[in-house]
């Protein structure tokens, strides 16, 4: 593959902004990557590491003569990371981001983007429990969705670019608008993080039941949700603070539905059980046959963090 | 590791069950292993593929002369299995069940099971979202619990074996009561299945987001609740009808910090969120350090089905 951008600014170096440094090197796609980031110890093992080619310890003087600029910082960080920038950005660059919610950081910002410099939102579907500069990897995003937001009037030519460049790291791009956006991974990724972490945090409370117990049997199905609850606490409260419409609408409807199955388990209504459990259980061979998720031993996991 | 059992009756030829076969074939744990299942089609497979030395048409053949008897039906099936075999045990025979609720199993067996037959209830915490008689495989229980709850004259003897068998087939039994058992799996185990089969249930039922999208953005969190909500459903009707009490218990605990943690999204208060994942942070650290579960990238899956 061949060079697409001559000089890309990471803002922020933590799982995602490393895995794609990591990713546009295997295949070639940036003359040259800088980065920085907030923490002086996270500028310090990026350098020690060697995670892009340079550190700068601002992100104004990052994104100096970039063509592109990746905004890899919590939603809740992203208007004044952009209100920094805004004033050094390259006339002609693209700027996007990787945050998980959408609206809201559009409306952080779009108001910072000046004129002649285009702002493409995104949204890489690819992650892992763990988090900092030492978290990344190269297939981080191989055959993983990246959803690109365009505004309505995208220059086309910026817009390719970062398709090709997403492409180039291994994800397939789809398009989305943002409101739609928002609702789809309320219910894929907000709502069933939200969840674990209410039902990890239950277990740890619950007095009859000690500590030790609950992580010594944890196979039996908990083990799943202690590993989505482990994922990064500033990221998370970020993404519900800023998709809060949404997330609590699907929640709402969880609940609605948690309390019907509830219902049939005090009333002994078996038959309600058994054809709930029956449907959920096709949902999951739906998944498999997407390629999203795999019969195999690992879960498709081998030769990931 | 010599023979313990001269000869094993596995009643019901799932997972569970044939997955002991295979361990015990490992280990040389058993004279001949004989097995029945209810389904003439699971009977059929099972003979195919040499899942055990020999498939009985009935149960009460099956039982015939076994050293030890091991009940690996759905829990609900357990009173009327156990009733069918009660006049064909053998006099200082051991009878064990692989149920995932104790106390429900125990009041609907332990009535059937003739004196001069010792009735050790047993549940080992391991399994995937496969069932079925090609599901099994010999490391099912390597390195997973067994949980034994014997009552209080038990055959010390007979006890003895029972442990035997399990450590031999690669698990480390521990023993507990009925009635903690049905609490502490219920906190890791119960509610967390109840609670994925109703998100992925909500997932399908959304209007506004098709099931094509739900599925094709799974990798986004959702895709580790469709497999544990893919597991069989008999099994999981049976448990939620037989452990209702513990469930409801945790379910109703759940319930209030979800409730809390909605709360805390609609009013904005960022730092209880962020309280609240950091807590249940550590708790997946304790899981790894227990070694029930590994950093490494399979998530200690490699060679399991």
């Amino acid at each position: 593959m061949s060079i697409i951008y001559d000089r890309v600014a990471l803002i922020g170096l933590g799982l995602i902004a490393g895995s794609m440094s990591l990713a546009m090197r295997r295949a070639g796609l940036a003359g040259r990557i800088v980065g920085t980031a907030r923490s002086a110890e996270t500028r310090e093992v990026a350098r020690e590491i060697g995670l892009v080619d340079e550190v700068f310890e601002t992100a104004a003087e990052a994104v100096k003569d970039a063509d592109l600029v990746v905004l890899a910082v919590p939603v809740g960080a992203m208007g004044s990371v952009a209100c920094e920038i805004g004033p050094h950005l390259k006339p002609g660059a693209t700027v996007t981001d990787v945050g998980s919610v959408k609206r809201a950081v559009i409306r952080a910002v779009a108001p910072h983007i000046p004129k002649g410099v285009h702002f493409i939102p995104g949204h890489p579907l690819a992650g892992t429990e763990h988090s900092g500069p030492r978290s990344g990897f190269a297939e981080l995003f191989d055959n993983r969705f990246c959803i690109l937001l365009p505004p309505e009037d995208v220059d086309a030519g910026a817009l390719a670019d970062l398709r090709a460049l997403w492409q180039g790291m291994g994800a397939n791009v789809e398009e989305m608008d943002p409101d739609h956006h928002d609702l789809v991974l309320a219910v894929t990724s907000h709502a069933p993080h939200l969840i674990a972490y209410t039902m990890v945090g239950v277990a740890d409370d619950l007095r009859r039941v000690t500590d030790k117990e609950v992580i010594k049997y944890s196979a039996a199905g908990f083990r799943d949700f202690t590993r989505i609850a482990a994922s990064d606490p500033t990221m998370w409260r970020d993404v519900f603070l800023n998709n809060k419409d949404a997330t609590l609408e699907i929640l709402g409807r969880f609940t609605e539905e948690l309390f019907a199955l509830q219902r049939a388990i005090r009333t002994g209504d078996g038959d309600y059980l058994f054809e709930y459990f029956t449907r959920t259980r096709d949902i999951r061979r739906g998944i498999i046959e997407a390629g999203q998720d795999t019969e195999a031993p690992d879960f498709g996991r081998i030769g990931k963090k």
